[in-house]
């Protein structure tokens, strides 16, 4: 049975990746969610993880300890984690590792927040950017793979990839075109994601500099978190 | 026969993962290389690679076009691309991964520029806790798995992936215990690594951002570059 190691679900979003895959392929796995604490008192992530960081992936003794490493290691032990065909898994895994190394600014800028809702200042420069990179990618998947997911008919890796993006979208109301923003909704709409979803908006944690991010992008208009502490105590 | 395209091979630490891994492991391939550019005119690297950046695999007509996707698709291909051992295979794998999403201050502040050497101002905070990550994770590796590579006996995709931190370890002189500083030597030494290293000294180009990255990070004492233009002229 497969151990994994996860920080807050309303701001964890290299947690996400391979919770929502393992969980809408069907892959059994103990939830360990370790929240990141506090910036005087942070959680010691490195006595579970070799690099201190989440998330971390145990098997028996084995420590499998990045998001991308963490899909490979699961592809070689389950079906459905990379398409069948070999141009589409060619193809997947190019997206899910240009997300893993890459959209720096749309990841720096837009912080996952599960749940606010903020209005973006402005749209400009290497943000602009990202997202226009965001939707040729997922627009050249959904075209030569004919859909509804990234890399063909079912959820896999790429789609795990982007999840977090689909959070983002919702919560900064980023602009794209229908084509995008309909799969970041069916995205939205898994199981896995709306069970991810419900459970962010119960945790009593506010991190400050998660929530000096959302800020910094632009103004709260909405909290949608019901947990514990009040935004105010954030 | 698959076509590489890469970049400068002075400066681009992106190009010489797969570059070296290919070559060591006697994957033959055509080489394309197709240099920045300037700030001015940069080189569009659209026309051959999805996201516009170096390193894109081309095989027939398929694109795959991140590092991390190349070394995949490769050791679907290829025997030896990642240890035989699943236990090790999963450590190479989080290796690789590590430096493909982190490691920002090392990569940031001490950019890859073959030819110099560089006197570094200051080693502290980010930049520190990097140098002290790579080195616990180099030796975890090197001891669990026996050496005198990564992930055991052999060099492959874990490797390649840290062969540009062994040039940044000689071009800024970082410090490291002796065992990170051998493994470096033995990248270092590899045939390709002298190959990619000789074909960078004579490279005509200079590009003023990397130049600027390296005055930034210290005291600029030393310019083995050979070709082209002088240093005067960056």
């Amino acid at each position: 049975m497969y151990t994994l190691y996860i920080a807050n679900r309303n701001y964890s979003s290299w947690s996400l990746r391979p919770w929502v895959l393992m969980r809408t392929l069907g892959i059994p796995f103990d939830e360990r969610l370790v929240p990141f604490g506090t910036a005087a008192q942070p959680h010691d992530f490195s006595r579970f993880s070799p690099n201190g960081k989440v998330p971390c992936l145990h098997d028996g003794s084995t420590a499998v300890w990045d998001s991308l490493a963490i899909v490979e290691y699961l592809a070689e032990r389950h079906a459905g984690v990379w398409p069948g065909d070999p141009l589409a898994r060619a193809f997947a895994r190019c997206a899910a590792a240009e997300m893993h190394s890459g959209f720096g600014a749309l990841r720096q800028i837009c912080g996952m927040n599960c749940g606010l809702r903020v209005r973006l200042q402005r749209i400009e420069g290497a943000l602009r950017t990202d997202l226009e990179r965001l939707q040729a990618l997922w627009q050249d998947g959904l075209r030569r793979f004919g859909g509804p997911y990234l890399a063909g008919a079912a959820f896999g890796g790429a789609d795990a990839f982007f999840a977090p993006v689909a959070f983002r979208i919702q919560t900064y109301e980023l602009p794209l075109p229908a084509a995008g923003l309909e799969y970041a909704r069916r995205l939205l709409e898994l199981p896995a994601m709306r069970c991810w979803y419900e459970a962010a908006l119960e945790e009593p944690w506010r991190d400050s500099s998660h929530e000096q991010e959302a800020r910094d992008a632009g103004v709260v208009i909405e909290d949608l978190r019901r947990g514990g502490h009040s935004a105010q105590n954030a």
